[in-house]
């Protein structure tokens, strides 16, 4: 499953120049290998890198504790333990260098995730070693999703979306907040996510509040409920946001949601092979403006191994979207002005000739209405 | 409720004689600010960085869009946001230092956080400041918990404990570990937990795996079950673990058992002030092989902002407890040679005179009956 990620990484290798990619994050270790060390994300000092080199097999150095589990997902892999206790990793990453020739090699590394003290101590050990910045060619080949990456994050959009369905339907009047995440947490596992990141349950006033998980908050008539989650598998993520309303609407809800459901249209319309994504994010400041809304930062971006990736859909950058790509979009007003807030996130894959929507479960067009 | 903290760090600093000491990691942010940055452990390019002068009051530099949260909860102090988009934070921060009078200061600072790339950038910026490692001090200072985070892991721990046991009488045979999760989760933010970490579910053969999710496996009589988790608030961590059995224990399950408790109260009467860490995990490695039981890498570990901390009970360090020691305790054999493997894992907070068990709510002498 990773053959095709390897072989577009060594394509990049031989572009730049390199002799080498070595990972360092939790996050481009999973992109490369296709898994994440189940550890490595808590206990950051539990280093697992992997490394390409442009000739030879793929390599890993990793912590001992994680060794076995490391060897059965990569049984052809070149493996090299290190003792949490008893190493320093980066003695275990010169000799693992050392041992493929790469002591005097060009070798591209995360830079914005490798720490200064063990780049330090690497550098010393390895003086003739070359270490570049690869942060960004590594951001620049995720962008574009492999098939199977591309299945993942569409089983992940359908799980996600499914899931906060299934917690809206489980809920009534009178029951909480934590009854919605319950019932949330319930399905995304039932359904097979290995974990799941940012549980956003915001009901009444607090729908407008960003980014905040669930309190023991009763559900009332009229309440407008805000509920997103990331399925997680793999170490890649899809999230969906959907907003309910409590019995009945309140006054302006369903003008303000049919307008943010134009907007949603208008980003599938123009989402497609060689848009523009500084163009799309103009493109939908002047629906919002049109339609009376606040202006955003941004109204989408590439997702995979984190949460937020290149390209965004906003004013800071242009890219031309390709196909492959995967986006989250959210059209959504937290401050409507009437003491609610309105989102709603889907999942979209651009493809040959426009783009596909991945979190295809719920009708969002219409506002989900809590018994 | 951080004020004591910073008295500790100021106290630290001068002992030091550094000038001011400098968070990277959300983990040191939450220990010196008493909260979390919801994004920053989720995108850790979104910077949020504390700073602890030796004179003068503390600081922080965060990503724009964390700002009107962090200058919430931190009313008092000097707060400086850096654009997402568009500022490089080391230039944000390097004028921040330089407003401070540090330019040419010795700064603690997070080096195995730091990333390289942000490290170098900054040097560049303030080529006369001097950067020390600052990791192990914090870490140091962690160790002893100030009164309002040992209230709060008394909290979490009964949090996770209680959960643990509300997820068991929600089951019964015929059921699966997803079932588990569910009443799990459902319990854990009921009691009004944030987030919670590392839920492990392991049934039947699978009580025998270390780190694992729940899967659809249905609950038979006679199955040992492991399950797991660390409730989280404000960026701290309590992890409880206890091991049921459903309907009736398989042979030998009930002697195993009476062998791991044995070993849960060698631990609890050892663990007091004064006590060397090695000696406990030595004590505990005798006991083990007298009872037939295999030998573990480490018997405890401190436990706070991170799942693991100094210090260890076990063979490669050595540390004397103080009061305010809190520490996580596991007893465990993964590796019974009867098809399962069962754990007891607990919460200990080092006192005056002993150890208070903050994992109190439920009695696990005795193996928990799931029917």
């Amino acid at each position: 499953m990773t053959r095709e990620t390897i072989h577009r990484i060594r394509a990049a290798i031989a572009d730049e120049g390199v002799d080498a990619v070595l990972t360092a994050s939790p996050e481009n270790f999973a992109y490369v290998t296709g898994f994440l060390v189940p550890s490595q994300p808590l206990m950051r000092w539990r280093h697992a890198m992997a490394l390409v080199p442009a000739v030879g097999e793929p390599g890993a150095v990793v912590v001992d504790m994680e060794e076995s589990t490391v060897r059965r997902q990569l049984p052809a892999w070149n493996v090299r333990p290190w003792g949490e206790f008893t190493d320093d990793p980066m003695e275990v990453l010169a000799r693992f260098l050392e041992a493929g020739g790469l002591a005097g090699g060009r070798i591209g590394l995360e830079m914005d995730y490798m720490p200064a003290g063990d780049f330090a101590r690497l550098c010393e050990r390895l003086p003739r070693a070359r270490f570049e910045a690869a942060e960004q060619l590594l951001a620049r080949l995720r962008q574009v999703k492999t098939p199977h990456e591309l299945e993942l994050l569409r089983r992940l959009s359908r799980i996600s979306d499914r899931a906060i369905l299934d917690a809206y339907r489980a809920v009534e009047a009178g029951m909480t907040e934590m009854d919605l995440a319950a019932a949330l947490t319930r399905s995304v596992y039932a359904q097979g996510a290995e974990n799941f990141k940012l549980l956003i349950v915001a009901t009444g006033e607090r729908s407008q509040l960003p980014n905040v998980g669930p309190t023991d908050r009763v559900l009332q008539a009229g309440d407008v409920c805000r509920v997103e989650i990331f399925a997680v598998i793999g170490g890649y993520h899809a999230g969906v946001c959907r907003t309910a309303v409590v019995q009945q609407a309140p006054p302006h809800a369903e003008r303000i949601w049919a307008n943010l459901t134009a907007c949603k249209h208008l980003l599938l319309e123009h989402i497609g092979p060689g848009a523009s994504t500084r163009r799309i994010y103009e493109t939908y400041l002047a629906k919002l403006s049109e339609l009376d809304l606040p202006p955003i930062a941004f109204v989408g971006h590439g997702i995979g191994v984190h949460l937020h990736e290149q390209p965004y859909l906003g004013p800071y950058s242009d890219a031309t979207l390709k196909p492959g790509m995967v986006l989250g979009i959210e059209p959504l007003t937290y401050r409507t002005g009437h003491g609610y807030g309105m989102q709603n996130k889907d999942m979209v894959a651009v493809t040959e000739d426009g783009c596909e929507l991945l979190s295809d479960v719920t009708d969002s067009d219409r506002l989900i209405v809590v018994n």
